[in-house]
């Protein structure tokens, strides 16, 4: 270890309201020192021997679970009037930190509850516009290589409720949880097209799920290229809840096109128009019209702490800390602010910056106790930057609930309290 | 999607016995078509609708588990006469695939069973050579600034049986399962440290756990540099068997060193030589004397597909995948051989390559149906290079069972079983 002196250059305003500049945490949090959130301490002995050092702890188990104390730490889920399994579960996060969500907790969104499906049994036939309609068990496209990457899945109705006249008061998981990240091995789908031989005129697919819904959505050709017929997550097969045996993976892709449950995929010349993408994600306009198609996940950013629900304890220094993504590539740049957008100081990016992944970013900050509206904005890869929610009402008007990208605002009460404001 | 011709030039042989070119994944296995896995179908019809597509599925829950069809997938473990907690339990990594491990089926080594620890009660203690002792609650070190990253754990005994005169017939979970990979998330030790301020002529650190064995360990302070007190594990709060509510981490060093359930960090002069370091954790030599203090992990890896215990149905394409790693940094080349060393091909690096984490690498194969041996060799960031078993033996002896990275050999049989033999 360095000896490091502590020079308080890093602890210059980067921006206004007590925003401190990134380089205190990237130096290694030189001009963090003074935080001194420990007690003094004399030794050793001041430390209690508690009870559970005095006996031998639990024996080992087949497959682990979280400790009791974390038993709060849940998805949280409604389900549509009269079913158990159509509705959505979203992510906690506001309790998680890093980037990867944990399979236990990543957001669900069913349309007909989760099926039990036997791999044994389970088939994925591609047909339509090809040479040579296929189908594969389990175990031969296990045969086939595989590719590995870390993306993100995000409903295309995440963040809705900021559409809504008034900030709705809702906890981070309430208002952002139908949003994910897990770490995606399987089949690329490029691959299997290919051996099936596509028509020159296809220009789409149709990929259908083996849910009682039987969930289906179009896409378009030029989502192939990155696309996994995903067989684990994180490391193991891929949750009942994910698509157990096998899912579309379509990276930055709104989430209901990365079909669970994959059963087919219907080479088409163009889109299917199935039940659930003619009334549903669509964007309904001002004019009455509607945007069609609209699939990739545009820049987006939120700040999980602090955020509503959460509390800040006194004036002090603390870590804003918050995602950001796109499905259009990689997070360049994460600007924060803590006076309601008159000044933005850059965030810290933790690396390694993936495409299409969530990436978690960083800022000193020193709360002074007075009132502050913190806001966090992202550009990404393109050059793209995530607009105020004035500005994507003004584009888009407020009749839909899909997509959702505007700017998010947490006010910070005289107590540290959190709540979301339209700044 | 671009429309691909096959040329074939993806299908070359990079090395002896059927071992292809890494380019036919990179490019998008143009080379692979030909594998032909799947059977030719008629249509949508051919598909049957199957019991689960019949009635809605099953509800939301709050935190979610893997398929009953995975039942089998599950860490094994073994403890030691008279205790229950005492032992190791052993990562599936045959049954695994990308690189994270996710939580429920990290490996664990513990020394007293697993305590039930009240994080409102924990206390992590710096002190010793330090001008300030200071105790840290939990919800004092949640305020310090976070920093992620991904690393993989492996306990210096893991594949310590081929050190053993004959080939051990063991599938790769119990010879090569304690073995992990996860993002983790947490405070920097050095920050806590800066805040103690360490005395000049402190050298080292002794860390203890709040288990029933005190599980103790010295570090050298230049461990300090990329050392985490992690809170989180892929996410969550890190589970009871791996630490909970926080553990060390030092990305690279042997696991034993990672001290769990962390309460005590004390600053020293020297190394401590406590119970768990002297006639454990240090390697045995031919002389009688032992290497003290080896405490990162070599550059090793391993052939996961196909691997002992597992089965090749008929001679075919297959990919060969694996995982490869170092303490030292990252993975820069891994090389595969199925033909007992005598030829090389490179294969390819799953993106992105991080240092100090599980790599996973993959190489085409079109097995033949005749004998066999399949090896793989990485090499580091470092230059450093996998050894043999045979040059790892003469320069160490078959004394010890700490640090095994030769190079591990699979042989493949006439009916495509897999055994561990020494080639």
């Amino acid at each position: 270890m360095k000896r490091r002196q502590s020079t308080g250059s890093g602890t210059e305003a980067a921006a206004g309201n007590g925003l401190l500049d990134r380089r205190a945490l990237l130096a290694g949090g030189a001009g963090i020192v003074g935080l001194a959130a420990g007690r003094p301490a004399l030794g050793a002995g001041e430390l209690s021997v508690e009870s559970w050092m005095r006996e031998p702890g639990s024996p080992f188990t087949g497959y682990g679970q979280p400790s009791r104390f974390e038993a709060k730490v849940v998805r949280k889920f409604a389900s549509a009037p009269g079913t158990t399994g159509t509705g959505a579960s979203r992510t906690p996060l506001q309790q998680l930190n890093g980037t990867i969500t944990p399979n236990g907790l990543h957001f669900e969104r069913h349309h007909s509850g989760i099926p039990d499906i036997d791999p044994d049994a389970h088939r994925l036939l591609i047909h339509g516009l090809v040479k040579r309609p296929l189908v594969f068990t389990l175990e031969a496209l296990a045969r086939y290589p595989m590719e590995t990457r870390i993306a993100f899945v995000e409903c295309g109705g995440n963040t809705g409720a900021l559409y809504q006249k008034e900030p709705p008061q809702l906890d981070l998981q309430a208002s952002h949880g139908l949003l994910s990240c897990a770490e995606w091995t399987g089949v690329r789908l490029a691959l299997l097209l290919e051996e099936a031989g596509i028509e020159p005129h296809a220009q789409w697919l149709l990929a259908e799920g083996a849910d009682a819904a039987g969930m289906s959505r179009s896409i378009p050709m030029q989502a192939v290229d990155e696309a996994l017929v995903a067989l684990y997550q994180n490391g193991e097969r891929v949750r009942p809840s994910n698509g157990y045996p096998l899912r579309l993976l379509l990276p930055g892709y709104e989430g209901n096109m990365n079909v669970k449950w994959l059963r087919r995929i219907k080479v088409t010349a163009g889109p299917t128009l199935t039940k659930d993408e003619t009334s549903k994600y669509t964007i309904l306009l001002p004019s009455g019209k509607s945007l069609q198609f609209v699939f990739p996940i545009e820049a987006k950013s939120v700040i999980t702490f602090p955020s509503p629900g959460l509390t800040l304890k006194g004036a002090s220094l603390y870590e804003i800390s918050g995602l950001a993504w796109s499905g259009y590539g990689k997070i360049r740049r994460v600007e924060v602010s803590a006076d309601g957008g008159a000044s933005w100081a850059a965030a810290a990016l933790q690396e390694p910056v993936l495409p299409k992944a969530l990436t978690r970013f960083r800022l000193p900050w020193r709360w002074d106790g007075g009132p502050a509206v913190l806001q966090s904005r992202a550009t990404d890869s393109s050059g793209y930057v995530q607009p105020t929610r004035a500005a994507l009402l003004a584009d888009r008007g407020a009749k839909t609930f899909y997509h959702f990208n505007g700017i998010t605002s947490w006010g910070i009460g005289e107590h540290g309290d959190v709540r979301n404001v339209y700044a």
